[in-house]
């Protein structure tokens, strides 16, 4: 049955950016981290992972049926010029739908979504079949939680300290939320943790 | 030789305690993970660990010589009554020395040093010998980190989210510290990765 994760590439200490936008070399320097390259429908991001984490997202991206993002994700990719990196149909929560781009833009498989999270979900479910939706990580993880929308969460650890940044979720309302013990892959800049909700 | 190590049982989300100093109960559900029992200086606490989990506090706790920690867990436990459970030389880092508890508590292996963390940890290293000094999460291992201190860090992950609380080092001056890819042990209510900084 489709299933809605949520989760993130964080620094040990918590952080899915650092300060200002910054610290994505340290989170994401495991999607350089070896020989393997990843088919990605955009070529000019290098993606050549060690086998672990290619395998890691590979279960990742192969059981992923549609993404919900917020907008300022959406804003500061320029909604990945049209074509999400996991090549699927991407849901996007925002107050004002962008008319312009969506005219630059035509036949991008993206949804704008005006009436909060758990419209987006469900608007994903419908998309995604028997696949999994992929909620992005921060406000949207945090809002998803909060409407005990989420069935598992996946982290990928990088070693890093950042010190401070973007929470991987956050203040939310009904913490604590107990999780059940992981799937634990350790890979190379990354130890990824998948855990179901208890 | 003698190693500086930082380390805590945090939360998923990166909290070594919840909001108002809750969330214990699900941080250290790992100390009573399964049936071997640990020996302790508090038989009053119980240690029944899985037998992974049990492996892993015994490297921690036979490597150990000395603990650095600060006067606000001296004052919440009270100094341990006298004997960490750990049973090593514990250096405690004031701004004012507790005479009346030194006088009620004859014989106790505390020393309190005033003059902050480089000190502590000098002193600790002294007491500790060949093994290593552990410095406690929170004030005293930010503290550490930004002295140049750390060697390694030992982290605990608990799977529950908190949402809140006081986060494993806080921010800090000299971020981003990276560091090398973990040793992992997939515990039982506790995944185990221990980090030495690059």
């Amino acid at each position: 049955m489709s299933k809605v994760i949520t989760g993130a590439t964080m620094s040990l200490d918590g952080y899915i950016a650092g300060p200002g936008e910054s610290g994505f070399e340290h989170l994401f320097a495991w999607y350089e981290s070896g020989d393997v390259t990843f088919e990605s429908t955009h070529p000019e991001i290098p993606f050549t992972l060690s086998e672990t984490n290619a395998a890691f997202l590979h279960e990742l991206t192969d059981s992923t049926g549609a993404c919900v993002v917020g907008r300022h994700l959406f804003d500061i990719t320029d909604g990945w010029g049209g074509i999400h990196p996991m090549n699927v149909p991407i849901v996007v929560v925002t107050h004002r739908v962008p008319e312009q781009w969506i005219a630059e833009h035509p036949g991008a498989p993206f949804t704008f979504v005006t009436e909060g999270v758990k419209a987006a979900v469900d608007t994903a479910k419908q998309l995604a079949g028997e696949q999994n939706v992929a909620v992005n990580g921060g406000t949207m993880a945090r809002q998803a939680l909060q409407a005990g929308l989420i069935d598992e969460l996946w982290v990928s650890i990088a070693p890093v300290l950042l010190g401070d940044g973007t929470p991987l979720i956050g203040h939310f309302d009904g913490a604590p939320v107990v999780l059940e013990d992981p799937v634990v892959t350790a890979g190379e800049r990354a130890t990824h943790l998948r855990y179901r909700l208890r």
